[in-house]
């Protein structure tokens, strides 16, 4: 795979692209490419862009466009995870790993026992690891990252979807393997991890109302977190991209 | 769930656990927990013990224990990772989730393009890893950690697995979806996930050779090394322990 480089729509112009900032100089300083060398650049859409490298100037890399090519390793299904809202730190992990195993969106939310703080302005920094997730992956959608919604406001927010999948700790009988096997093709799915400190019963009660909510045991071990949200994601994945 | 302790077995005497060292400080000076407080005690076996405390002395901690009952939380199938020698970084992250998600067993493996080194003596710290994650997903038998081995010698244990699921990325057929309906109930359960390099051709040959080897594809997106072996393993382990 040629190096990747994230670029802005507006800077593509009939068969021409300018790199600028970061990428820029990442391109020049640090991984010293030169003129005619070859490199793949991607916006957020479903097309990946086969580029020479054309002029390479102080202040930016002028690029000629070889050709366009839809990209293949973009999701084929939509899985949004509603994400009770962990430490930074997970929340970062998060945002890689469920960019590389092919998640579409990521909700942090809040609900009755949610320890860690909404912390607005650092939740852009999540951009930065979203965008070399999917230089490292190869898709070039970004995985969306949602600004911190409330409990009340992910509740209306799950009748968009073919089918919800939520991870409780109560639940005894429907396990992940089941519930995967009665999924009839969904297309949007949506999967629901609380944070450390889980759910009031109140909460699982109006989680449980929903039609379209399914509520599966991950097994007898207590999962962190972003434990359960990864495994929970990768297996509905592996079992519905296929 | 009470607080957890994780005890030597030449510290049951009887009915009495002497609890001694961090165990011990941590139940006395960071918990702060007093006597005929209830707690968890494990040592590497499938049986918690639950005890009250007795004593509390300066050097140790002696506890009584009030009932032995097998854990419900050990994996119920026996699944080893031999993993590409990665960062130790990420080979503590794994240590902490395979424990997490019910692995019994991680053998790191240094292959023809394995560019992390061997770091024998740090590898005793994943020890404490494997014990902190076992308090806090529940289970009493530790992910056991091996030292590293030569791809030759991983070769040489493939044998006596059941099945032998390796994760290729030149493999475009076989999806893990597809090979994980195709397994007959199989008890001991080998994965293979290579490091960062990946694997020279002629390595590949020699995996597939093996007859109880089967490789999958993990999808159209390129997965680091560290989120592969966590998908693969969390997979298989929520299709098989079902």
């Amino acid at each position: 795979m040629e190096k990747r480089f994230f670029i802005q729509k507006e800077n593509i112009n009939d068969n021409l692209i300018t790199l600028l900032g970061d990428e820029h100089i990442h391109l020049s300083k640090v991984m010293r490419l030169r003129v005619f060398d070859k490199v793949e650049c991607f916006f957020d859409s479903s097309d990946v862009f086969l580029c020479e490298i054309s002029e390479i100037l102080k202040d930016k890399t002028i690029l000629k466009v070889l050709s366009k090519t839809p990209c293949t390793a973009n999701p084929k299904i939509s899985l949004t995870l509603f994400q009770g809202l962990p430490k930074l730190d997970k929340l970062e992990f998060l945002c890689q790993k469920l960019c590389e195993i092919g998640g579409s969106e990521i909700v942090p939310f809040s609900s009755k026992f949610t320890i860690a703080k909404e912390n607005l302005n650092k939740i852009e920094r999540l951009g930065k690891i979203v965008v070399s997730a999917c230089k490292q992956c190869g898709r070039t959608q970004l995985l969306k990252v949602s600004t911190p919604v409330k409990f009340t406001e992910m509740l209306a927010k799950l009748k968009d979807f073919d089918v919800v999948i939520f991870a409780s700790e109560r639940e005894t009988l429907t396990t992940l393997k089941h519930a995967l096997t009665t999924l009839k093709n969904p297309q949007k799915i949506a999967i629901i991890v609380g944070s450390e400190g889980g759910f009031s019963s109140d909460e699982i009660e109006k989680l449980r109302e929903q039609k379209n909510v399914i509520s599966v045991s991950l097994g007898t071990r207590i999962l962190r977190t972003e434990t359960a949200s990864l495994v929970l994601c990768g297996c509905v994945i592996m079992q519905l991209e296929d």
